[in-house]
C-alpha cells in the first residue's frame, strides 16, 4: 500500500491535492441546485456533496464551499428561503458540469448550458425539466463550519416530482433506470449497473 | 410526472418513507467506520454519508442516526478520538452490509463478519485489511443537529493507504480499478463503470 500521511498532503501542489482528496470521499450524485433572486433572476449549479440528514422529517445536507462558483445560489437561497435540487442523468450530465463554470450573476446557467427551467406548484425556485428526479427545498438551518470556513445547508423536502415508472412497490427508486449518474473526484463521471439489494442486516456470525 | 408534497411523505408507511427519501441523495460510496474503545474492543460499520468539506486542509463529515447501529462506533469515536474510513468493493459488500445488523458490542463486526482488522503506522484504530484504500481520521468537530438530532462528525484525514496503481498523476483515483461499489438507499449496490473525465468547466453560451 502506498502511504500518504496529512502533511504530505499539505505538502502537495494544489490541483493534485484538490483532485486527490476530492476523490477520496468516493462516488457521489451529482444534482443541478436551482435557484433565483427576488428579481426572479434564476441559476444553476452542479453540486456533489448532497448527503442524507433524516428520513423523518425528510432533510438532505449541502456543503457549499466559502469562496466557489455556487455563491450566487447561496446568495438566493438565503435570500428566497427555497431552492430545488435536480437529479443528473447520462442524457445531460456534461451540460450540466458545464455550469460549474464562473459565469457573471446576470447571465442564468440554464440560458448558457441549453438546459430549461420550470415552475411547479408555485413553488419558487426553478426546476430543471430534463430532469426525471427532481426536490423542492426549503432552507431549515445555515451554519458556517468554524474548521473551514465552509457553509452547511440542511434543507427540508418541500416537494419530489419523478418520473412515475422510477418508483417502486417499496420506496425504493431505481437511479439505474433512471439513467443516474455518479461522479468520483470533480470531474470523472459514471454510469451505475444494479448488482444487487441486500436484505436487512440480522446479527449472526457470517464466518 | 409523480409528485409528493411534504405532507404526503410523512404520511407514508414507515417502512416505505425510511427506502423513498434514504434514495433521494441518490448513489454514495459505502464505506466501512473502523472504530475501538480505549480496552482495545473493535466495532465496525457501515456508512453511506460520508461526504467531502475540504480538501486544504483535508477533511470529511460524516451522518451519524442518534440511535443506530453506529453509536457503539459514536462512542468510540469520542472515547479515542480517532476511526478509519475504508472504501467497499464489490468482493466483499456483502460482508460490509452485514455489519450493519445489531451486534452486541462484546461481539466485533470484524468477527462477525469475517474482515480483518490490521493496524497501521501506530494509529490506535482498525483498519480493513481487505480494503485497498482507506483513511486514518481524526475528530475534529462533532455537533448535535438541532433539527433531529443526528450526530455530525468532522475528521482531518491523517493517514491514506491506497494500492499504489489506483492514484493516476493527476492525483485522480480510479474507483473502476478500485473495484468500488455505490449503494442507493440503504441496500441497493451498483458497479460503477466509468463515463468520462471532463474538462475544467469554462465560461462559454454552449446552446
Amino acid at each position: 500500500m502506498i502511504c500518504h500521511s496529512f502533511d504530505d498532503i499539505m505538502r502537495m501542489e494544489k490541483r493534485f491535492r484538490t483532485c486527490f482528496v476530492n476523490c477520496l470521499s468516493g462516488v457521489k450524485s451529482p444534482v443541478l441546485l436551482g435557484s433565483q433572486d427576488d428579481n426572479g433572476c434564476t441559476n444553476l449549479a452542479i453540486m456533489s456533496s448532497v448527503f442524507h440528514v433524516g428520513a423523518n422529517p425528510p432533510l438532505l445536507g449541502t456543503i457549499i464551499r466559502p469562496h466557489s462558483v455556487p455563491r450566487h445560489s447561496l446568495e438566493n437561497i438565503i435570500e428566497t428561503g427555497v431552492y430545488t435540487l435536480n437529479h443528473v442523468t447520462v442524457d445531460f450530465f456534461e451540460d450540466a458540469h458545464q455550469t460549474a463554470a464562473r459565469y457573471d450573476k446576470d447571465m442564468s446557467e440554464f440560458d448558457a448550458v441549453g438546459l430549461d427551467p420550470i415552475y411547479r406548484n408555485d413553488f419558487p425556485a426553478p426546476f430543471v425539466k430534463q430532469s426525471p428526479l427532481s426536490l423542492g427545498m426549503s432552507l431549515q438551518e445555515r451554519q458556517t463550519l468554524s474548521i473551514n470556513q465552509t457553509e452547511l445547508i440542511i434543507g427540508k423536502i418541500e416537494w419530489v416530482y419523478a418520473r412515475p415508472d422510477l418508483i417502486e412497490t417499496d420506496g425504493y427508486i431505481s437511479f439505474e433506470s433512471l439513467g443516474g449518474v455518479g461522479v468520483v473526484g470533480l470531474d470523472s463521471y459514471h454510469m451505475l449497473q444494479a448488482l444487487s439489494r441486500l436484505p436487512y442486516a440480522k446479527p449472526k456470525v457470517v464466518h
